[in-house]
């Protein structure tokens, strides 16, 4: 192993330039070449690849995006792309590739190993939907500018003694609801791992303005998704305001925490460290609060399971 | 002079509660007894009063929305309704009011004065759309609070390469889009007091594109609005993707920039300065940096005039 | 059980209104009374206790610092003022009682649970400084506050070329150091666990400025301290200006991160739930990713390690 | 007018990258080639002069500190070091100077302009300590940035009934203190321009204990000093446990305020405009909402005047 390549591909996430840092300065630390490739897939396809140095990843822990951008790239998804890859690859004598992003890169990259690249993946998504791993480079940064926008809104929503429905990312995954939601005290958090009961959810919002309630926030995931339908109908059967936010874009930017940042320099450094010891077709993360690494093909047939115990207490604490 | 009250109406903004605090402590400093009276001209009607003292207000000055709630309503925009409204401040023997809102509210307090009642106005709204103060309450804050999320989809943006149009509030008001795009670095900023070629706009987008810009961010003002349409029409002209954010409810809530608090403090303590020297139907505000009233009628009458010179700035600098 | 009652203690912690908030509505949603003891021990000796019910911990989730109050206490260090304590605890019919605090705390605990209290500990102090449990509510918050410190920090360091010298908490303990640090990117982390070599420091630097290091960051434990001898003796070595900034309590405060407040809803539920299966003298936290309970004896035994891999790891990504 | 160079000089100010850009492309604009001078004057003998485009400064309007660097220069104070510049200025065909920086910077501007380079200052400090002008650039940043540490301070002040002490920055002028003091609600606020009695002091914080006050922020302004040697006093005279925070220099650094970037945008653009009209030896600044400009000398010759209006409202609304 004498020179190895990085990028980062699909949706971007704060902390990926931490990443990015980490195996770009871990590698030079251990006598490696480190070559940066632009635009994800479709940079790797067009050949868009520079050698990297110890200044060009400097000052970047702690922005968000990712500094070789991203992209989704058609082309690789065919097999006549993904062999144009290998070739660039062997044109550049890449022996070795990290591949930073979410399910979807990681398939990118398995393609790859097929073709005898060695490569290690680094799961980097906001949505924290990879089985395998407690947690994804990204999360933690989401949920806590999930949770400044709740602020926010509580503001108003008490002022106003309306009700407040916030739709946040995470595509199928509750968890950024579920987290922004406990943390925020949240009256209700509605995610696809458990559905919802309107008549429930229109009963507690009454039984909580009896109690003495100023104000109440739903918080309902992507997977669900309906947040203005899930406010008509609440103005509807309650009689009381009810306004519905989707939070959008501005979930996936932003400096990233110092969780993120770290997870992110303990997966950069560890893929390096397996691409030294030969390793291929692996990908690293946590769990119970160790560094793993896992296989690939098992990696991606893992199914999550959503933290019932964690939904719970949420409830318990809401009203 | 023995005994005022204070009320938030219409929709709340930050500073809200720092303007409050003000006039109840300015009132108890001079020798007043000061009321609160709660959800506005609503809670007039229902004689929701009590009385306040310095820790009514203790401990709120960093808080957005309002401790004395906010409210429409539709019943004292009748004549039995004002009538009612001066009845109950008789009854409590109130001999001032202080009515801390937008444009709205500042016509319900006008019509408490034509009854005899001493009021002034306080311009609490994010929105900056009263033409005789250079500010209003909560403004600033709104702007930094949009300019947040602009760095924040500014990351994302980026690492896509993709164009964001935001979609800012500020009703037929373009200074929220104007302050915040140009302090963001908006690539272009759409206000309803200038309107915009989406042709102009697309060519704006090319152009930057061959000069470099990794990033193409346009500000929506809330006047104009159809972001997602923008969106589309940009995708579709110059084949680059664009996303539309639309920022909602987040830009009333959150804590008050250091600006809208002294602005409060000052206002606050000048309107009751004001129904101390036996004025009525006067607003306060702020003019060419100096604290100033203003007859209510005169000050309702008075025409908005957008900064073109500001505007003009923003353009020069922007690509 | 019936009763219980919580307090807490020793230096605040951000997240300790969130444990608080956990305790109150987990034991009243499992029908307890609960009851708020104010000031720590000093007031529970002074009988300084009151009900809670739901609504005395709504809004608070957010806040830094603790509702409760907290305060050092020299008469219950005596056996007297053990005793007076658990008088007063009969007396209020308590039958269970959990403390919120750092290990003086936990002693505390531990001298009433031998007479007899049934008392569940919960880690709240920023400096991470207890062995049985992998975080403490609290510290992922100090770790970001003294991020964004850093950020602002470096800002004004690299205009200038200067290196700034951070001296943050953290008593005899490194974390927050360590964190913060690699979180920040720091070049040079000095904490008590370790040491440090002023001229290698100086070297360093040095060999940084040749690299074009345009900043140069260092940060000191508490348990190290001299940051201004440091600064000082950096000066008079290299030739570069140094400055040093001691952080102080603004470290202590703040509104608490999404993971401070999911930790101490965690551990509040699971507190409680101790005291209902009939435990006493436990300590709960988190050990590789799980809550756990643990004898307060053993907890207080245990020796920390400190993380020496994360710190090979800051080492080699910061040069 | 054809080339015209900007420089940064003596402490930094979040906004003078704003200002920077501004002047950037605003000359760009008008058709004139832009220098950067690196390091203010001692770079500026140096040679460390540099062509600039519109992509030199992309990105940095949202960025604390200088792009170009700032220093200080002992041999630009000599008659020697200033001919030295004005040869370089004409060495480089530089035909017209922007110089931004606090008074210090505006004397060594001053000074090449009476060797007939055609020379404008724009305000940049966060001292707001320039007598023309009503604000500073960075000025609104630091308040706000006070702001933040008051908030984190008084949590855990409040949590332990303690008096928090707080020394800020602004050297001689106190209106950082008066500005953060106000808007953070502060109990006292010390500054040079008022003084202060240490057993009124004492007395307020007494009875404001009798009142029910659960914190006492005391806002000690640098021109006054002694932080340490007010809290050990009140301590001893009180009985009330006392903290000293020195904030430092996290207060120069952040990302600006929107009004920071939106001054700093305006003055820039006038300087330009400045420029390309033939005038030389002026300064800009803002004076009663309007943007202006002053002749240098007249400019620093003026006195600052303490804003005592603001002072008294401040008392007014403290207790």
């Amino acid at each position: 192993m004498k020179k190895i390549a990085v990028l980062t591909s699909g949706g971007d996430a704060p902390g990926m330039n931490a990443a990015i840092r980490a195996v770009v300065r871990t590698g030079l630390d251990k006598g490696l070449s480190v070559m940066g490739i632009q635009r994800g897939f479709s940079g790797l396809i067009n050949g868009e690849i520079f050698e990297m140095d110890r200044r060009s990843v400097a000052d970047i822990i702690h922005r968000g995006g990712t500094i070789l951008r991203t992209a989704r790239s058609e082309e690789f998804r065919t097999e006549a792309g993904q062999k144009k890859g290998v070739a660039i690859l062997n044109a550049f004598g890449i022996d070795g590739l990290v591949v930073i992003g979410g399910d979807g890169s990681f398939h990118g990259g398995q393609a790859l190993s097929k073709y005898g690249i060695k490569m290690v993946g680094i799961p980097g998504t906001i949505d924290n939907d990879i089985a395998y791993t407690d947690c994804t480079i990204g999360f933690d940064t989401a949920v806590n500018t999930v949770l400044d926008a709740i602020n926010k809104l509580r503001d108003t929503s008490t002022s106003h003694e309306r009700v407040s429905i916030v739709e946040v990312m995470g595509r199928n995954c509750g968890d950024i609801a579920l987290y922004a939601g406990l943390a925020g005290g949240a009256e209700s958090i509605i995610v696809p791992e458990k559905g919802y009961d309107i008549n429930l959810l229109c009963k507690t919002i009454l039984e909580g303005k009896l109690r003495g309630k100023m104000h109440n926030l739903i918080i309902v995931a992507e997977g669900v998704g309906g947040a203005n339908e899930i406010a008509s109908k609440i103005e509807e059967v309650t009689g009381i305001g009810a306004r519905a936010t989707i939070l959008g874009h501005i979930q996936r930017g932003g400096s990233p925490t110092a969780n993120d940042r770290i997870l992110a320099s303990r997966l950069g450094y560890r893929a390096v460290e397996l691409l030294l010891e030969g390793k291929s077709a692996r990908v690293v993360g946590v769990k119970d609060g160790k560094i793993i690494d896992e296989d690939i093909d098992e990696a991606l047939a893992i199914k999550r399971s959503f933290d019932e115990k964690l939904y719970s207490i949420a409830e318990a604490l809401s009203y």
